[in-house]
């Protein structure tokens, strides 16, 4: 049942705000009484804010990733290791990985993974772009030619197409290519594990280091 | 830790989204995402939406429901019933109570409850202009005295104190004062319903009627 509501502009705020993903009907309109109760001065502070960035926000000319500039910073930090290349899917993942604090090379972000279901091809994609870079890379002429490309997708049937897909194109490049390591994860414990994961994981085994 | 966004606009976006109750910063990213990859258009309509309703929306001057125009849709409709009048915390309260489509009086939206602890007291709310109307009522100029008061408060600490203290202002006029019926809730199994709802269930039983 479409719940009605006394005035017109609290329905048009509350439907807006619900065509925001897993916001239903309930959480929009306590968010929008939320901001009836803030002062104007926040209100369009809030606005703004969003307007602002869909209209500004720029997309790294070589990664891919958000920025406020036409290179991004981790880009231009001439301190990263400009020859190793992560490629990963989406933004979320490229701070999940700096969040590591492990990772002091550069990024490509994808923009997505191949997924025929979703009607997502190649083309919809940064590959293109990322075999220029590693073509470049393998030009004379340029000062710090990529030589590894680590791909660190997520462990799901489409990333596995991605990872396949994106190996093939590379492979006529003089570039290392490796993929993060899939295994359980730490913390975890052994009996709960997956048999896909486990059976990887034995298969994958790296020799014993003491710390 | 405080994640590092690559872009200043993202992260101004995602502070913002985060101030929402509810809303954290992994969702706020989620959103804003969400926003980035939508058209300006749709960006710039949503929040337009949300200034436009902050700066016009109004409140009933008769209930204080939410309202486009100066008298609510409810207050202003001739066929409700006027000498009856719903007491409600907010405005929520009133969808709710429409949404049963059991109740065709009028209502009065308090903005809150009687809360020491919160520093919320009788002067906060609007206490004052309910006793007002109910005065207009029983002078004989007017047209539709209100006959009846339903305080339709959260069975609380906090609805029982502004219970108490409407019924002793309200006490003076000559007006029925009533509460919503508490009990057991329809579907609830008696079982594992708590011992103080149970007890007053019983003493405040109805008669049996057949439908």
């Amino acid at each position: 049942m479409q719940q009605q509501y006394p005035s017109r502009l609290l329905d048009q705020a509350v439907q807006e705000f619900s065509r925001l993903p897993g916001i239903g009907r309930k959480t929009a309109l306590r968010l929008v009484l939320f901001l009836l109760r803030q002062e104007t001065a926040d209100v369009e502070r809030f606005s703004q804010a969003l307007v602002t960035m869909k209209r500004e926000v720029k997309f790294c000319s070589v990664c891919h990733n958000i920025s406020d500039t036409d290179v991004c910073p981790v880009c231009s930090d001439h301190r990263r290791d400009a020859s190793t290349v992560c490629v990963v899917e989406n933004i979320q993942d490229v701070m999940a990985v700096e969040n590591t604090q492990q990772y002091h090379g550069l990024y490509h972000v994808l923009g997505g993974l191949i997924s025929p279901m979703d009607g997502v091809g190649p083309s919809d994609l940064e590959i293109d772009s990322l075999v220029k870079r590693v073509a470049a890379g393998t030009d004379a002429t340029s000062a710090s030619p990529v030589k590894e490309v680590i791909l660190a997708l997520s462990s799901t049937m489409e990333g596995d197409t991605t990872n396949f897909y994106i190996f093939r194109k590379l492979a006529p490049y003089d570039v290392k290519i490796s993929v993060i390591a899939r295994g359980i994860a730490v913390g975890n414990e052994l009996e709960y594990t997956d048999e896909v994961t486990l059976g990887r994981s034995i298969l994958n085994r790296t020799p014993f280091e003491k710390n």
